[in-house]
């Protein structure tokens, strides 16, 4: 037999095992559920963890190998909290916020507008500063067809004594200025107090980095009733990312966007590293919005255009990026928020047409080719 | 002149272009800090990589020579580097939790025993999970002469589906085991809104990695009156973890402790990296007590002696340790909780004197040694 | 004065202090220049660490501050680090791979074909393993119009126990393959005394990212006449990236093209975090090609189409694909390579234009979209 | 049948199916022991991502519940990890690097002295400089005890412009210093065709972290007849480091040291990341000595002595410090090198107990503290 063909034929093995345990699992758990309604009759708990322990102890003792102990009491808790947890109801576990097999794009309304349909902008200031700062720079950005308009009032600073945002005031400033152009309106939420008030005020309310795991925070907004844009925290794994999402999906809300914003590694010419394959994963991975925040990953000006091209290449939904009537004097992330030219730029520099591969073409054409 | 005279006077132009260099060096650095002063209140960064781009690009078009472009740019940038580097230590130095020069450690009361002064263990389960359990290990514990009781109440758990802790009943059951041993009782606070209620309940309020950069929290946690240990977060800088512990300080609290719990890397032999070097640098930057979580750092239980040798050694005044009755049954983080026995080995592990180098002899006994 | 004139202010002082330093660092090489003339005249060395360390003993006692002695003494010894390798003739010093202003991009000849205009397809197996193998490969790829043909002879494998290549024999069949279909071949060099007959046999030489820093073999690729593909190391910086290329150009080959192939992070769904920013900024600091190995980024083959698209978005002039006619038998990299219906869909894929921003409208147009 | 005896009944079907499942999974994992058997010899990875995703997919379709896709997803992934897990174990328990079970610490003769017995200091310049430089740093390092001295002769230097070492007469220098003090001398090899010329010259060979995965260097290596110190690439996980190890040792050469030297972070106070837990993780895996390189690793002085004890606390048999008797002119590194009196300092440092925790007080003595 071929190398490959005993390969083939010990994974046949496999999948014969994998369809006895599986029908053993499910005995088990039949077998666990009617020991549930005796349980229940006598009025005993569902969970006994000396039953458990004791129920361990057994296997190993009679556990012939080669699996060890170590795995062998592993994979029975494993079975056991599962079976607890299925019994006590807990079949939410499949996320809310996965894909499952051909579910198409989430697509909600965010204030007047649509996000997770074509790929949009969302952009505007780091903090909101002042009236005549966020007013001109919705209408700038409204003029050039910009939907979605963000700013901060409470902002996460790594000091105390950086400038703080303007808070509530910032809120009320944020939802005029998006108001009168039209636009939907995005801010930060910081604190499970602020989460009513903030969602009265503004269309979507977004999670930042710092707080992705800010578990009363996500469960708070689970019954804000407005959008959720998530930020994926600055060293959390993918896998990280979802489970936060499914906290606001399982207390109550479904309309939330995903957002890459960067990754801390090594490399310092960047503030974070933009993480291209987290986009192209979570597209596959769920079917929520997917946005890019290129201007917090790159923490410079001058790569905004071609991280934004790549983020959309890769299948981002939208991109966020900072823009500011004076980015010299803006009072947080100075330097890496776009002023209105270098803004037009920008634009111009999305539009120009991808690069096409000299080797793509299909096989007729291609013959030409070789002759080359 | 002769040779050696002509090479005289010329070392002497040299030393007189080093001090008109070093005259106009000291000046930039007081330029630089005004600079830094205003950027501080424009809520800027100090290190401006464009303006450096910008700035070195000015000098090399009107660099007359004869220094080459390379050097020109090189010397500049090191200029620079330093100077971003000085000015952002005199930043740190100015924290309050900075330690000032000849300060010494702090000390405090967390409950009836204190906290700074010779190292301490801080101990206890990762959820509090009944009566039993927490009563069981106190007592225990306080047998081995542990007087710190760790037990979380509410947890901050990856999925919305794991067990999230007993909440208020948690935190009623640690109190009365600490209390009833005459321990200090520690536990964590996830919501701004829990703060009063933990604070009434516990001798010191834990801030966990997760939510290192919750600045709401921090704040809050300046006005609870009670000693606070702050974990440093997964990714987190030593200046960002600095800076959170001044949220806290600048809010009125000052009896803080910090600690090192592993940063997340590549490796995956441990769950996170344990990073000797952040305990000995703390232990230079500020007085505050520093302490060690080795459970959460190695996420195993095989190198948690060795590992805690090392964090004392490098000038930890505290190491946090998580036991449980029976690990094997416990509902979360069951792989890295130590058994009572398991304590005790640990414990013996602990006592074992440092192993010393062959070389550490001082002179005159060093003599006889070069002769061997 | 508003404190954005405060800081425009300052820098102006700051330029000026600049001006005055740079004048006083040419006068200093000047003086420094005639000194090593005297000493050459008395057959001194022109480095002499006893005049450099008085020299700064000096300046640090007669520092009036608030400059720190640590950064005096650094500056100065960097100062006169400079002034000796210059004087040594060290004028190199400016890097050759960097982008002078204005300069165009770099193109060379790769045996028949340009690298460096517009973007190309780099595909093959990862490694030679059989006459049929790569011959097939190299029909199949030249039937889709790819020119350029990869495919491992030496392999650089974690375990000695893993298949390490072909070595020599892989090597012809790879220029055999190659050169029926009019293809250029590209393979891996592991050894400095490999270099001569693989630049013999192949087109272009591949530096992998594990030898990034294994300075010997890049000093003597400088020396092979043919060019040279330089991967970047798993953590290595772009600054490091450069330094390498570097140590090829200084020693007398400046046909490099550079690969970004993903760099370690603590994210698990990938091998590796394909650095997006990476490509965007090496294509501004240097004029040198830019690759991007998409297959050793991705460790999958679930995202390569949109981790090439973006590649090519952020400005690469070139993807790296690893191509196998059966990869589920493949010797190395299994689980990365595509197949040749894969290959094809990943092609189609590639051609998909680039999804536009509902945004990017310039101002009249916009206008009307403002009404929506 | 009462209640009680339904339940007893039930949980006795229970305890069969346990059984029946235990004994499957051992099933299973004796036919995965014979895939990864082909698998290596196809040079494939244990752990497929995707394979296991398509496995999993299959049984839910096949899954007839009442369990719940998640749980059968969850569960068979659990089954999956531990599987390969244990065989990734499996296989590292038979490298010859590895420890085999009650296997003690390897020790062998390095020149004159034993290397793995009680800890050693290993001690010496970054690079050789001068005879002067070279031998005054070897008497002093001996009137201190200090055994081992190490220089380097050809550095492995980022950039191509900065000092690149002595060549062959470090070399000579070296071994002539160590000679005359009765050192062991130790010096980096950096190109495969050096190998021979330092073997002879030198009691121990370095590979920097640089070379770590120069497989041909290792192979090399394992027919030099000289001990090896082995460095831990800068990012290379310790699975890396064992199998570049076995490089050396399938090739015939079993002296060999391992040296962690910090690893590549996002925290900028320290160069690298000095990771503790892998000298206690490696003190486990292997049976090699395993030394610790702090100045590599801190890139500053200021900690050297703290990270020194925590090495040894962890198990490290053996530091490695860099000497110089005038560090402001040293010619690389001259930042983290020590001078002699700082030397002095450091092993004064060293000297000072191990703190001891207020806790580690076995029972009976115990019942005292709890009465304080």
């Amino acid at each position: 037999m071929s190398k490959q063909g005993a390969l083939v034929a010990l994974r046949g093995q496999i999948d014969e095992l994998n369809s006895k345990l599986l029908e053993l699992l499910n005995q088990r758990i039949e077998v666990a559920r009617q020991i549930r309604a005796e349980k229940r009759l006598l009025g005993q708990a569902v969970y006994d963890p000396e039953r458990e322990l004791q129920m361990i102890g057994e296997l190993l003792e009679c556990n012939p190998g080669p699996l060890p102990p170590a795995i062998v009491a592993h994979l029975f808790r494993e079975i056991t909290r599962t079976t607890v947890e299925q019994l006590e109801g807990a079949d939410q576990r499949t996320l809310r916020v996965a894909r499952k097999c051909g579910e198409p794009d989430r697509i909600f309304k965010v204030g007047p507008h649509l996000l997770g349909e074509g790929p949009v902008l969302v952009s505007g200031p780091c903090s909101v500063e002042s009236e005549e700062q966020i007013f001109k720079t919705a209408r700038f950005l409204r003029s050039r067809g910009v939907r979605f308009l963000r700013g901060g009032s409470w902002k996460a600073r790594t000091s105390p004594y950086e400038f703080q945002g303007l808070g509530r005031r910032g809120l009320t400033l944020l939802a005029a200025a998006a108001h009168e152009s039209g636009m939907a309106s995005v801010t930060e939420v910081v604190d499970t107090r602020h989460v009513a008030e903030v969602a009265q005020a503004v269309d979507m309310l977004q999670v930042g980095a710092r707080n992705m795991q800010n578990f009363e925070l996500l469960k708070e907004l689970g019954g804000c009733g407005k959008p959720v844009l998530l930020k994926r925290g600055m060293s959390a794994t993918l896998d990280e990312l979802l489970n936060a999402a499914e906290y606001i999906a399982s207390h109550g809300n479904q309309e939330i966007a995903l957002c890459e914003r960067g990754i801390r590694t090594y490399e310092r010419q960047t503030r974070n590293t933009f993480d291209t394959s987290a986009v192209a994963l979570l597209r596959q991975m769920t079917t929520l919005p997917v946005l890019a925040d290129v201007s917090h990953a790159a923490g410079r000006k001058d790569i905004l255009a071609p991280l934004a091209r790549a983020a959309l290449a890769a299948g981002a939904q939208g991109v966020m990026l900072e823009v500011h009537p004076q980015p010299e004097i803006a009072r947080s992330d100075a330097q890496q928020q776009l002023d209105f030219p270098a803004f037009d730029a920008f634009l111009e520099a999305l539009e120009a047409p991808l690069a096409t591969l000299d080797a793509h073409v299909k096989p007729p054409a291609a013959m030409a080719l070789v002759g080359r």
